[in-house]
């Protein structure tokens, strides 16, 4: 059925990482017969033309940060010339742009943390509901997969529902089913796969790291100067969070001084310092792969 | 494989919750095909032999707070002058307790919330691992179960593991097995059974409850004196949390007063102050009902 909604072949969704999920990597999870969705970001024009010529020849869609696409509500029109598969909203009011997707023959996947957040989106009629758990990657809510997922699900009547946060394999996505998902939406495993925009040293770390060593944290979004609003991100824990974490307000305190010590070290590949988001799956993940096999690997 | 470890007909073990498994409940449940086990808490010998009165007849076991055990280790003996089927330890190292344990003919249960603590917990060769999400009520750890769960069945070898936090219905329990588990362990779901030493008023909370309303808080254990180091409990939110949670400080400056009016509070079962500790799943929890009929719903 989910298959249907999307025209898939495997219930399996690229989640649309900002800064890794771009053309190549949606293109091939596409042609292995799942979804994969262009990581729209914090919104930059140029990247995402650039991105869905990446990914020509393959059906894929986008996904962008709710809260983000309003303060530029021209990228939508920019996305929808591109005849993307479906859009994905999440963190915000989905409702401003439902009708403008649903027209444009594109699928609206709205992305929930919360029984109060999924009824804000069921509003927006969307095509299909991610529950999004904790577990997963970057930013994110509070509430679990394990309980949340059923309970979204007895929610929302007969809407399909994917499953995120947490899934990295096999196992993970037969659980999904259980709870009453019709599929999966998978980030951090590709992040880790040969397709990945993520830096090389950065795929080298989620490899190696424990899933106890992440934490869900706005430091990063300080030190960037995004405003999430005390919305956390999960990312893998390190010097820089090590320090930072829990004294947020010394880190605004001395901002300036330090957005400049960050941006060196994102431009030096220093991932003591820059940040990885990442979820509680690491723990499952021991090798970059590619794409399609990762798909391969999860959906039977 | 788990059912001959533990003897019992279903995978399914109650959770030794402190002031809510008693004897009663932990008999129900073992009666039912499943393992009872008494909540030993923080330890009070005239409690304990009570409750395993109460229980006459039934094989059950009992668990115990792993630090507040080796404050008053006599308790020990005193359980297993019981026969228990089972001793389960958690929050500590369940190392110096182990031998004493195996050598009545006890089977060990340790629980563990993080794969660290899971390779401590492995050193003291438990006959059974419990794996607890964050998601599950009362005291545990930051990491999900959907995520930790396949984890700790890839460090564990062929050791059996209980899936533990947001499972209160045939769904959690089947995906518990998708990930690893050979079976589960269930709290917040008999909390609301009619056998639990829950208040009648608190269990119609969490009846009412939504998950979305629960809160990972150290504010009951200020005000009831634990010293938990720093480890959180999984409660309803109420009034007493909206004050104070987040504002742990100025609870510990204003203690004298705020466990005056805390005890009182609790005298009068008025749950706007006093703890209802209750994990995710209070989704799916929306009657009461008695102990077999959980146990019936949960494993076919």
């Amino acid at each position: 059925m989910i298959g249907d909604v999307l025209g898939i072949a495997k219930p399996l969704v690229l989640a649309p990482m900002g800064f890794v999920s771009g053309g190549a990597l949606a293109a091939a999870v596409s042609r292995a017969g799942g979804l994969g969705l262009i990581g729209g970001g914090y919104g930059d024009a140029d990247w995402i033309r650039r991105e869905f010529k990446q990914a020509e020849g393959a059906h894929v869609g986008i996904g962008f940060i709710t809260w983000s696409l309003a303060q530029q509500p021209e990228l939508l029109d920019l996305a929808l010339s591109h005849k993307p598969r479906a859009v994905m909203l999440s963190f915000g009011d989905p409702r401003p742009f439902a009708e403008k997707i649903r027209r444009s023959g594109a699928k609206l996947i709205c992305q929930v943390q919360s029984l109060a957040i999924a009824r804000q989106a069921l509003e927006a009629q969307p095509d299909v509901l991610v529950a999004q758990g904790t577990e997963a990657g970057g930013h994110g809510g509070e509430r679990s997969l394990f309980a949340l997922l059923p309970a979204v699900r007895d929610l929302a009547a007969d809407k399909p529902i994917l499953a995120a946060g947490g899934i990295a394999d096999r196992r993970g996505f037969e659980a999904a089913l259980a709870l009453g998902a019709a599929g999966v939406l998978v980030g951090t495993r590709f992040s880790a796969s040969n397709e990945a925009l993520t830096a090389p040293p950065a795929k080298k770390r989620i490899v190696e790291a424990s899933g106890d060593a992440t934490v869900r944290t706005t430091v990063f979004d300080v030190v960037r100067n995004f405003d999430w609003r005390g919305i956390t991100g999960r990312a893998l824990r390190n010097r820089f969070t090590d320090t930072w974490h829990g004294r947020e307000h010394e880190l605004v305190a001395d901002r300036d001084a330090e957005v400049a010590k960050y941006r060196k070290a994102v431009e030096r590949q220093d991932f003591d310092t820059a940040l990885i988001f990442a979820g509680e799956a690491v723990d499952l993940i021991d090798s970059v792969l590619p794409a399609a096999e990762i798909v391969r690997r999860i959906v039977h």
